[in-house]
């Protein structure tokens, strides 16, 4: 058989829009000897991650776990376990996301109907109000941080008004979760995903996930089956939930990364994390200022986890993102879709939000585009 | 926040049908920092992955991967992607997994047939082509290594019969590849999936599944969307293919455990490996005997990965379980279903496949049962 050499990369400093670095702690807690799935020692550690993502994600909801799976997993589950087909779902589009919703939705058999606001902008409560009375829809799907466009939507008045309607919303936080607030059960959100790969600095793998309890009794009374087995709430909660009947094998080294990295929010406390995201983020920002370069996004909804940087006149992007990588090691991320060739994609996420790499990036943006 | 000790668990040794325990150079590999999931450094891994997976599964097929989950993804990738709705399909059952076949397959929306045998047994060849006339199905569900009997079902003619019907045949290799001979391409399996945690002695969460080009075929020939997003190989396939294009985040970690999985594989060679595995489990099978116990599967067909012993009349089952995990720190696995109760499952599979843990397993065994 062909042979590789022992895996060697280059230490790269992850500033794009995730993966993000890891604690080294992380690491090594990924690294701890395998107990089996059914193992008590298993299933304390399953109640640990279980408590401590409760109040990461400042929800009391029973079925709240990390997916055996990377956060378009989470995402997945989400809306196959909500969807039965036939539903009017709505989507609110202002990012990449958002698309990503609407084929997922599609598969699950939904009818959809879509709100668009260009990307970098955010949605109204008023706009929201509007499409769900004219869609008629049970199922609302909005993005609170887009990591392809780097708005933050506010959601308090829409999941409000959404409950008003006797909808139900399901909000992605993958790139706010652990690095700004998401208050599940303050807003009232009925389902809430996220990665571990962003905010939370876990390896990719494993994937926050919560139901309200009405979102749980809405499962409950399918009429169908869930069209996905892996992702069946109904068979999975059951692993996670008191009974602990086996459902698939769940990845036991990514769910001790997790539980460390959980703990490793627990120590620092939400509050002091948010802020410290916040402070390097601004830093971030003046620094640009300064280097005469500017945000793509408002500062009233700019995520403070991802920043899209506009491309300044006359520089190639791809050129950048190249040097960066090749000379510094430094990771950032080209714009997607209505945004490629347009900005750049900085993540400050997790063990990532630093003053040094904030410090590093603008010197290295300002050796290569100014010279 | 809640705040929990760091991660500490006693040392298992896992014994029961996985996951089982991995050579400490997945777990140092496993460790090694993050690089971003489209960084070239990480699309050479995946290259590297790709050739060595092949090799191990005996195949040339281009679209051979490690999904992004634990076995029962790329289990339910196998059916989502070879399934439209009102398809015919057969499922052979002769334990859990064939269960578990017949339940993804309706999900898809396939009108189901089965025929049965009992836990512990196989099928031949013409109870497949007696069904497979009479339901006019499609497509054929078999599994290889039954890891809740232990029953080896032999393979080449079945898939010849399949292929003369002009019908496809998707074949689980969860408890098989890596410890016993899974010729893919000289079988002529059309889709063949397993998982990292068996006899490939990876951490759960990276799982081999390769299509053959006729099964991507009919893949691109679909009506349909695939009715699963994170799963659809239209889109996988593009970001394990030459295109490289983000469909979601690859859970880097695993992967560089697969990798190093796969390395020690090759180091070992296949025929070595394999022929380990059988002399590691007649060892335990002739110990066995000389302790006055007994199989339950028929020594033609006896799986040499996944041993199902039969409990000794008058002995509690979990008790015994129950001992070995709390006084002896070993991990083996009471009966499923038809064999609840009358089994214990002991697997010996990959870094697990040792003369020393034999020796072990029977003293414990013989100082428990016989005091």
């Amino acid at each position: 058989m062909t042979d590789f050499p022992e895996i060697d990369v280059a230490p790269r400093v992850l500033l794009g829009p995730g993966p993000s670095l890891v604690d080294p702690r992380v690491l090594k807690a990924m690294s701890t000897p395998l107990v089996g799935h059914l193992d008590p020692q298993f299933l304390t550690i399953m109640n640990n991650m279980q408590i401590m993502l409760r109040q990461v994600m400042q929800t009391e909801n029973d079925l709240t776990f990390a997916v055996a799976g990377t956060g378009s997993a989470s995402m997945e589950a989400a809306f196959a376990n909500m969807i039965e087909p036939g539903d009017d779902v709505l989507v609110c589009i202002n990012g990449y996301f958002g698309h990503r919703m609407v084929d997922m939705a599609e598969r699950y058999g939904a009818t959809v109907h879509t709100i668009n606001r260009p990307w970098g902008e955010v949605f109204t409560p008023d706009e929201v109000k509007t499409a769900l009375e004219q869609s008629g829809a049970v199922l609302v799907g909005i993005v609170h941080a887009e990591t392809s466009t780097g708005a933050m939507q506010p959601l308090d008045e829409i999941t409000k008004l959404v409950h008003d309607a006797e909808a139900y919303i399901i909000v992605d936080t993958v790139t706010s979760l652990g690095g700004l607030p998401v208050r599940v059960d303050e807003i009232g959100i009925d389902v809430c995903y996220s990665g571990g790969q962003k905010a939370l600095s876990c390896p990719p793998g494993a994937s926050p996930l919560t139901f309200s309890p009405r979102a749980v009794e809405r499962i409950q009374n399918r009429k169908t089956k869930v069209a996905n087995w892996y992702l069946d709430m109904s068979l999975v909660g059951k692993y996670w939930g008191s009974e602990r009947t086996y459902h698939h094998t769940a990845p036991i080294n990514m769910n001790y990364a997790f539980r460390e990295a959980l703990r490793l929010v627990a120590e620092e406390g939400l509050e002091a994390r948010w802020a410290r995201h916040q402070a390097n983020a601004e830093l971030f920002w003046d620094g640009l200022e300064a280097l005469g370069m500017s945000c793509h996004v408002d500062r009233a909804i700019r995520l403070p986890s991802l920043t899209t940087v506009v491309v300044p006149d006359g520089v190639d992007p791809k050129m950048v993102t190249g040097r960066l990588l090749n000379e510094y090691n430094i990771e950032i991320a080209n714009g997607l879709g209505q945004l490629g060739g347009k900005v750049w994609r900085v993540g400050l996420m997790g063990f990532n939000s630093r003053p040094e790499n904030v410090l590093l990036l603008l010197a290295a943006l300002k050796e290569i585009i100014h010279g």
